[in-house]
């Protein structure tokens, strides 16, 4: 059984939301007891992460992280369209991921005890993004 | 119901290629409506992107980005079997992807508007790659 | 059809662990001939990786490359309870993989010939890490 369903999210600029809560709700609404879910973020300057979720200090580090390892208003980018967070998106996505394919078992998501899923928005200005989830397995 | 197909691609070396169309002829080709499409590269020295399909300077700048996160040659480098950019290549497959699940609706790929599927090849040199296509679903 | 097993790996430290024994025997167990497999890592400070299984060196350079990106102790991380790895850990974790899917085709893995499936601990002191391998598809 597969059931697919596209979620919105407004993010509010750069940062990080998570979103473990409504992915787990498609999850249970698809009646699927064991299987995956497949997470699928339908932009390239926003991605999703999996990510302690106890302490948020471990997102305001990785923000510095990938601020180091994709600097905004990099003088050497040749695309800038959309002004210096343009291209540093981008590369944020490409270094983390669009896409996520989660374990479900017992009807839930089969996350670590720490893990939560998080969209995590790389532009600076808010963003509607849109997040298609697949729920596929056995009832 | 489950279509599994190897497809290959000629590179010309370091650069990215777009398959978004080879893989949507997969989609279509298997007859799944609501499902996932699996893309496997079975090499550690090429990868899988989603990237912007509008501008081409966006991939200059990945390679920009990339070649420094992980450069040719580099003194520190262990590994240099098959010239400088061979460990250089591997480093950037694991900072990528090699493994990318799009999620399939109403027979097709439900990517975003500026969304493309390319292959990076990491290596100076053209290479063959095969990339193995597993479309699952329902009819 | 789908079978799903939690595998745990005792790690010795930082540094790459090859599972793919242990992946495939768990595709041969659940009778699937094609599909896809799926990993899933419960743990944000260990990752996935695919990578060459020939060469020992290419982990010894890859385990260069993330200290330089996600350097252990570094001074600006806000986020260092369990000691000066700890946020390198989770910055390693999101830079590469904690979920993969791999196809399966003829009953086993469609990896290329090079390829091997590595648990990569980015902590320093030894941990048990748990892997849910999810095998799906038809007989």
């Amino acid at each position: 059984m597969i059931a697919q369903k596209t979620l919105r999210f407004r993010t509010r600029g750069r940062g990080t939301t998570e979103i473990t809560t409504e992915v787990e709700q498609e999850v249970r609404a698809s009646g699927v007891r064991t299987g995956a879910c497949n997470l699928f973020l339908q932009h390239t300057s926003a991605s999703l992460i999996l990510c302690e979720n106890a302490d948020p200090s471990v997102r305001h580090d990785l923000e510095l992280l990938l601020a180091r390892l994709a600097p905004d208003g990099d003088a050497a980018y040749a695309h800038d369209t959309e002004g210096p967070d343009d291209m540093a998106a981008h590369a944020r996505a490409v270094l983390t991921a669009s896409s996520l394919t989660l374990p479900v078992g017992e009807g839930r998501l089969l996350l670590g005890t720490w893990q939560g899923v998080y969209l995590w928005e790389h532009r600076h200005a808010p963003h509607e993004r849109r997040l298609v989830v697949t729920v596929s397995g056995d009832d």
